[in-house]
């Protein structure tokens, strides 16, 4: 794992692997890299929760973190995402973290000799999202088969659902879709099952709200705010459909009062938080990986030079 | 002191203390915490001195400091303070400077399990300016008792002159008020005396010039920048009827020419620069102080992490 | 040399010490400061390259970085470059790299107690990235006498090519230029001769190509981008009738396809990324001089403080 751009590109053994490493972060486990490592988070879409989940986690591990701002770059120049991490690849930065709202923008840094890390592409892929989430599900049930894990809300532009869903599937989970139709998304529907807002509450172990990303999609949505908590959002009413020791999850920003009722964020079955919380210990795993497996990549070319 | 808010927060030995550290500081202590700490500075105002000053003191400490800019953060989708400063807790941040535009923004943030530093709030407190500025006061006279302060401006929208009346009330000192009547703040009137320009500049030992924060306030001032400076300014005329020993003082940024002419801003009875050097130590105090009192606390939940 | 402002502060001797140190850099050398040293980037102008050299030099060499966001900055306020950098020197900074839009910014610094290195000034300086050039035309050619250097494009509003030039000339070399006749610049002229493209093309040792700055000069160029990249930029054709060993280089940001095509810019005679590799090392070098040569100056003035 030199690169990890999508979910797809690590096997269930990786996956485990990782998830391992994270549970050892989480409990205390210091690590830190055999040589100086230089790394830059370039964020071309606003981030809180992901950009300083990764700045933490890359401070405990002891990196040199560059700083980088798109909106006074060279971006502004006109300068290409292409010439631009080249750029920093010159300078010494052994490895990047990238948010941009192109999808699949890493097909254009193929021949990079750095180690890429995708911290989101437009509408595509979110895979430390995923690897926390995927963390956050282990600690409370040790295990992903046969549970019912069901996604609510904007299924088609959620770059969470779509590095969720295949995974979850690989790893013998149930998915379950719900929310409204005009969100339904035609290739994710061969990995999950469509249904009623009542099923997927009352029968999901984990019932996972995304986010409506108002400032991503173009298609209206024809209701307001009120209308969608009343049909899709997590009421106090659906909460208690919920089984005993089922949990709420929520990538986050929370839009409160729309995909859950505001008092809910923060209730007992709540692990919107915890998530949060695990971000950190899934990212230094993540970072750990690409070290440890880029040798004879960009991450250690640049080693003489601090010899 | 989990929190440093107001500087009511702070009893008269507490105050005494802080500037006690803030000399130990200014001599070239060192001191360094028990166990790494994360802290975050989150500046929803433009800002130099205070933002680079908590900066400087917090790489003093060795404090690990996360980068934040509200411009790209989730701010920019909806996300409310709150949930801003909880997700940074959730990270692994233990300590939060924050400058915000809301008169007590905090009361929002009570129950958070972290140490916040208020950097400025609206036109409400302001604590590491005034005990900034009571460092640099005792520096030069060595006591409260009986100086005489005058503030001179626009004493109702600034918080400088909100934290620092009330504290030097406290300490034994008599404050005076002069400016242009708009401005005036029946608030603060009962801490000290509204008085002439020329009676404010010939007893005073301490001339403290407040901002005009033009940015700020929304009334609007009858009167030319010129027209100011003549009636409320520093003029060279009004620094030679100032007592000998008598010193001048003014938070920065400053318009010269306006509040005080530029020549004067560097003469030799200037602390203005002096003021921002001591700016650091006090930080550097304060956050120590917030450290060593916040067991129990924010600051050492996460210790175990670390061990 | 306490401050770094153009090229002419620097005798010939002191250019071969900083190029001799770049090497030792570029081969490995490791040098820390004898004492801590805060330093602030204040880039007033976007920038990836310059800014982000600086700061992996600055971390390599073990500097504390203050982060500077003009736009946050008092500067909003309507502070001054004076009375922002008067602060930053207050609060303990000892090391500023400026860039500003302003011709000859630095005049108005001139008694600031700490070191100054111009990261670039309006259509001015750039001395460090002359610097990187001549140590990249010294790895290729390892001397100046007798080279012939071909500066090609905007001459008149290009920084890099007022650093250069003089530089150069005094170094030995000869300079040619070419380009559309009303980006000529007369003060120059007497350095070098202006010639046809062919002739600057098929003579030169280094091709040299200036960037178009679209975004900042102001009479307007009365062709397309294809016009141009026909009449004088780098085409497949052009670089065949260069000589063999001669080379390619650009101080990029490039506008691929307007001063070089495309598939030219990685091309074997390309060092344009081998320039910006250069670039920390040349920064380190410059770094390590101004404290080194600071003594008695700002970068020492502040010891006791860390003793």
């Amino acid at each position: 794992m030199k690169h990890l751009l999508t979910m797809n590109d690590l096997t269930i053994s990786q996956i485990h692997k990782i998830l391992d490493e994270t549970n050892k972060f989480s409990k205390g486990m210091i690590w830190k890299p055999p040589h100086p490592i230089f790394v830059s988070n370039l964020f071309f879409e606003p981030s809180t929760r992901t950009k300083l989940s990764f700045e933490v986690a890359q401070r405990k591990l002891g990196f040199h973190v560059i700083p980088f701002e798109a909106s006074t770059s060279s971006i502004l120049k006109g300068e290409s995402l292409y010439d631009t991490v080249k750029t920093l690849q010159s300078i010494g930065v052994q490895m990047v973290v990238i948010r941009h709202q192109e999808d699949r923008y890493f097909n254009q840094l193929k021949d990079m000799n750095l180690s890429i890390i995708n911290g989101g592409d437009g509408c595509g892929h979110h895979p430390t999202q995923c690897l926390l989430d995927l963390f956050t599900i282990q600690q409370e049930f040790g295990t992903f088969e046969q549970l019912k894990v069901a996604m609510i809300g904007d299924i088609s532009h959620s770059r969470v659902a779509r590095s969720n869903v295949q995974t979850l599937h690989r790893l013998g989970a149930k998915v379950l879709f719900s929310g409204p139709p005009i969100w339904k998304d035609e290739e994710l529907s061969s990995y999950g099952e469509y249904v009623s807002m009542d099923e997927a509450i009352e029968t999901a172990d984990v019932v996972m709200l995304l986010r409506i990303q108002f400032e991503r999609h173009k298609e209206k949505l024809q209701m307001s705010k009120q209308e969608y908590h009343q049909s899709y959002g997590l009421t106090r009413e659906r909460m208690r459909q919920m089984k005993d020791k089922s949990i709420i999850m929520h990538p986050a920003p929370v839009n409160r009062g729309v995909e859950i009722a505001d008092e809910l964020v923060e209730c007992e079955r709540s692990r919107i938080f915890k998530q949060i919380e695990n971000g950190v210990f899934v990212r230094m795993a993540v970072l750990k990986n690409a070290i440890e497996e880029g040798k004879g990549y960009g991450i250690t070319y640049k080693k003489r030079e601090f010899a």
